[in-house]
């Protein structure tokens, strides 16, 4: 593509803690900037729950899309110093795909919507396709400042953020094993929450990066920026992204919008429960094109807002499981193998024994991960492996160059854990239980169940 | 005081990018970050409309609370360590004061509401009240809580955040002019916007911080740090506190929250105008222990929640208002000096000829902000001033040793500034009115308002 | 050990740009660092030829010893808060033995002279016999300050380096897999090489960090951080210690002594061959107690300041390798494996060649380690390894607990690399022997010693 | 000028933790590198005594050189990228010009030797003229490397350090109040000491700078970027370069070269006393031309390996001044006013009559220098004032925009210390002199110099 833009008379900056500044040159990268589906990210967390356990985390979907351009913009500067193309299918980069490549950047997560990972589980959107939608649809302002690029102009973007665009290079600068929406992320969640694992080296990587026929790869040389940064998303998953106290708080959203979808969807429920823009998504209608207005509404601020008025809801279960996601009282987890998953019922019914609906107040999760993934070209959507490039071009697949990575690739990183409330551990709460709850604690052990008739622990 | 209090089995720890980690020692800091009350102001933003400037601006007063309880246990620490007292009234620290000191750290800003500089301001609330209700009412947690330690307890807490506790060791670690609260946020803020001036270096004030009679003075070897920090306050207030597009933006808020005001005071306002949670408000009838709960509700979130239903509102001002304050349009803004303000009204008329009000689309704004003052003792409420301790005991007061701190002593820093609608600068929106907004346009160079009829500018 | 000691009447600070401050409290800690022995450790860098690669990297092995000081002085401070001991032999901490502790900390690296690594490999002078020689013989300035707390003190502080101290909670904070001297010198030679590698989270490591009977563990909790520490050495270890091209100057300053032997012992060498301080070395009759003096004379400079008389000495060989050395010529390299190691003397030979002596013009290095290695009892001095301890007091060994761990557990990480002057690659070097070199070359791709009449490379 | 150059192949990178990486594309600057001149910058320190203060300071000029070369590299980057020339003469920048300017940058301090601010002081050199000599004589590697582009662009270099080269724009990009040196050493020696206060926003000053007719100015909106430069290198200046301990580090080494210069012109001297490459300077006739190499050899190892061999020296106060420069015995100082100087003369006296000569025992110093500096056409050599550009173009000078500055601007900052034997404050010390030493100290409070028969102090 070949999309001719006008400059703006001065650079323009914005002040960003992880990447100092990021710079804008042009001027449909500042109108799209300056839209409102764009704005609306500012009201997204980029993290979810994550910020219940690390209070910094407050970061937005906004700044983290500010920061994928940013990186997008350096890749395109970089190889255009370094590896400018010469002639056709030579293999090197062109230049004139850099606008497609730095709005795609931006745009990538414009469909995001408020907790996307639990909403998404729990009432089947695809923000993916609201993505598209978001990009391709004339109603938006985001189409409207696309489309003066030129009529297809949304669709390029569109089809590089749904991998279907032609240059594999600019694919993969959005979306690969090493992207810069990766990139961005670990840095900028490593930032927030105060974490340090995620802070790899990107000035290293991008220098090391470069185009090739078949997309990016990176020089041999990198191999060990390349491996820490593995390293470092493998630690971020297992530190960050799965912290069990995160996840319960994930657990407790979850059952408190299947519990008001219950009710949106029962004929008998009190008058006064007003759902509001979530409407159609608990009554299971929502159509992306016709409730796109009311899907850009919801944000983060939103949802909490209807969770404060559900506090004094009649429903005892909805107002209790609202008033623990505001006032932060997760449930209290242990992991478990397959080998104990039999003793689950069990543990479910001594919840149920001391007055607790198991199915809203116990729950198991998987948190599984891979951080890194070879090629498997039965997957149908496979995603491209990380080829390091020798001296004399020749190429060789990550893992095959570095034990570390090898060890976890296509491995799944995580645990299983079941969840349930916290007053089974508390003494006063046990109350007339305390028989039951002194039963229950008696199946974990070091953040374990296990089986207490069992003499061995493993 | 004398608090008795169980310790945790095991410290805790919360991690903190600013600090590293924020570590929990005693039973009674755990419960009060456990209570709602505490828990809301993670729904409170720390500082209003500057993410809208700094997208990375997004923290909250719940982690700065935090941060401020973290520094006074670490001044707490230096005092045991170093200055402990051997004698009554010697002038040195009693440790017997660290719990009372901890509790009022955590609990400073408890009262804090939405955007509270704009919303004070407009609706005549006073946080700090709030605060002391929180404290001290018995129908909250966190005075639930707090009387554990005995009856007297939450008085206590709550006399060292107004300044009346005997011991002013422990009321100027919470509030002086160089205090746990002004450094947290000094540097929570210069993290979180990536704005670098507020980076004092916080461990070697308190490493030259010392008890003395009549409070908290600095070894006179600190000199240079505590002017770093002085310098770093006054850099903070100019570049990031002061932001014009900030104050543009809160510029808005007022002025969309006084237009609700208005819609609300009136009998003949459309009738469904819900006003929600913010009813009292902008009836004028809140009543702090009546109404606490609701206030309490009142966050960030729950605020744009009703921003966003008014988009669609039949009052055009109202439902624009809203729209530039979620779409983030700010107006635009010229500096002006005392000179030039006959000049305003002139201006206003301009805009009101190209079709805005001006009482909604037009301000003027004063920023200034001391940023080290010295005692006046005719103030009703003097701040203490930052005195320096030489090697054989005598006392110096700060700007009397720093020439740098002398000139800002006392000193305004600000500017006042004239907002106005962007449109009065685009030309595409000047459409019918390009002559008038021509005419506008050439009172303003330089970011000022000038008299373009007089040849010279300053 | 009970040592007394004077306290400090004011705690003194150093400023340290990895631990921002090294606070002293102790009066005994002081005189050490003003001990001439200890001064003299500012001449001698931490890590020798690696400067020559990252120019940052010029930090000495005074600072270092300051860092493992305040890291054993944190630790400290920890244990003697969370984990005090109650009883004799619960396994608790005894904070009588914090003064040793932080002696030996201080003092475990006395005995490392210039470019320890070679010259230790060279002349057979072995470090750690030196440092129990400083600390234990009575002419030394740091002998005579550790009498003052005891005729036994200086032995028990030698006890300690050489692992022998009956308490292993402080043996093992001195030396061990996870210990302040490692923990220090990797976050040191990551900022100072700006290698952001190295920079595990010290905070939590020393919060995981607990006595017991054996010596010391980490709480299970600490799993991530332990491992990541585990993984920033690795990635040091191949990134910053094994460069090539610090390997490839260790080789020259190798070599170059080896000349510097060869000449001192020749009888016919020239008369103003003047060695200096370095004679009993070269003359191979060094002995530790006679010898100290003039061994602690010998730092870095003095050093350097031979190689510089020698730059113009009449021996060829010597007088380039000393150029080499201060100018900075590095050798080229090529790693090679065992299957290729029969290739290595026709090599030499075409770089004997073309004029160069292969004794002094080639070289082979192995460059490994174990980044972490799990006890093993049949070796001499095995390593401890770490434990964690699960919440029910029960141990785990880190291997066993984390995957990553394990892949590189008892591993050797590094290459073997074949040395050669850069000239076998440079065109205008090649001059007559223009085909030699392109015979050289041509055993050469991808960084790698191959056989050329082979068709396929790994 | 107009220089043509070969590009390397590929892009070279040099890891710097202050610039992250510093970037080389050009074969010359590579070659510049690898000279013996510019690498012997790697033994000489950036900051001369201040290591003694601060351990981390152990800084090169050769890092140095290369960050000063990297921010050249950037502003180029960021003038052609902004502000390329369109027509002659518009005041714009003309890429062709970068070579010239990259090169000074990083050959502007070839010519410093060891210890150069006391070195030129006693010895009456000057490192500016051996700047000049190096690039412009033939005998050196570096002017070699250099007539590769021309036979005159070593004396454009030359010309541009010297700030006679006509563009003003590359001699302000080396040395004007805000230049390349200037906010590589303030970062530098900030990150380097651990001191925090020289910790500018680099990116924000480089954004705002801009060329325009008579060289370099600023934007007026960085206007506090600026603000925050200055205050930072005013706090260096008091917190770390005028570093009493430092001083007095450098009063005991040009005591000690003041000692060596008289045994060395005394014909009666042991004749064991060996000045070696110090003999030209020692002696007093060094010819620039004649003694360059002697010159470039004498680096800070080589004068410390002089001093260790002066420590048995049998002239008692040369080796006693060496062994307390080695072995960092400072002297003890106190701040004096003008009015309190004619005591001098009686501490002198009280200073003899325990035995120290106070010639080589006493000094008096003054440590003063303007942080920012108005243009004086009476000086012979006017600095440059910072200028900030209006948006219309027109400037205004920094002090009469910012009040800070102002307050800072031609003033001296600094004080006048006296320097005398710690003894004079050691009771161990004082031994027979007891009444002496108290006598003395009587003269001494809070670190100034008082009359004690006048009842009032400052």
């Amino acid at each position: 593509m070949n999309a001719q833009t006008e400059k703006l008379k001065q650079e323009k900056v914005i002040r960003d803690p992880v990447h100092s500044h990021i710079y804008i040159q042009d001027q449909i990268i500042m109108d799209l900037i300056n839209t409102a589906e764009f704005q609306r990210l500012r009201r997204i967390h980029q993290l979810g729950t994550t910020s219940l356990t690390f209070p910094g985390a407050e970061h937005t979907r906004f700044a983290h899309s500010l920061g994928v351009y940013e990186i997008v913009r350096r890749i395109c500067n970089h190889f255009q110093r370094n590896y400018p193309t010469q002639t056709p299918n030579d293999g090197l980069w062109d230049d004139h795909e850099r606008l497609v490549a730095e709005c795609a950047g931006l745009l990538h997560d414009i469909g995001h919507g408020t907790y996307s990972h639990t909403f998404e589980h729990i009432f089947k959107t695809n923000h993916e396709a609201i993505t598209q939608a978001i990009i391709t649809s004339e109603q938006t302002e985001v189409n409207q400042v696309l489309r003066k690029l030129g009529p297809n102009f949304p669709n390029q973007v569109a089809s590089v953020i749904n991998k279907t665009y032609p240059n594999q290079q600019v694919v993969q600068m959005i979306s690969s094993q090493c992207d810069a929406d990766r990139m961005d992320y670990l840095l900028r969640d490593s930032y927030f929450t105060g974490a340090q694992y995620g802070n790899f080296d990107l000035d290293r990587i991008l220098q090391v990066m470069r185009p090739y026929h078949n997309g990016i790869c990176f020089k041999k040389s990198g191999l060990h920026a390349i491996e820490y940064y593995i390293v470092s998303r493998y630690q971020m998953y297992l530190q960050v992204y799965f912290h069990k106290t995160s996840r319960s708080m994930e657990v407790i959203l979850a059952h408190l919008l299947k519990r008001a979808q219950l009710i949106a969807q029962d004929p008998g429920a009190p008058a006064d429960f007003q759902p509001g823009l979530l409407r159609p998504f608990l009554t299971g209608d929502f159509a992306i094109q016709r409730d796109l207005t009311q899907y850009l509404r919801l944000d983060d601020g939103v949802l909490t807002t209807y969770f404060a008025n559900w506090r004094d809801f009649p429903d005892r279960i909805l107002a209790d499981l609202a008033t623990r996601f505001l006032d932060r009282k997760p449930f209290k987890s242990a992991k478990f193998t397959q080998q104990m998953e039999p003793l689950l019922p069990y543990l479910q019914q001594l919840v149920a024994d001391v007055g607790f609906d198991p199915v809203y107040y116990t729950a198991t999760d998987n948190s599984y991960n891979q951080p890194y993934d070879v090629y498997d070209p039965s997957d149908p959507h496979p995603n491209a492996q990380i080829e390091l490039m020798e001296r004399d071009g020749s190429l060789i697949e990550l893992s095959k160059a570095s034990l570390l990575v090898q060890t976890i690739t296509g491995r799944d990183m995580g645990d299983s854990r079941f969840f349930f409330p916290k007053e089974m551990f508390q003494p006063e709460a046990a109350g007339l239980f305390a028989e039951t709850a002194t039963q229950f604690q008696s199946y974990i052990r070091n953040d374990q169940i296990i089986n207490p008739k069992e003499s061995t622990n493993d």
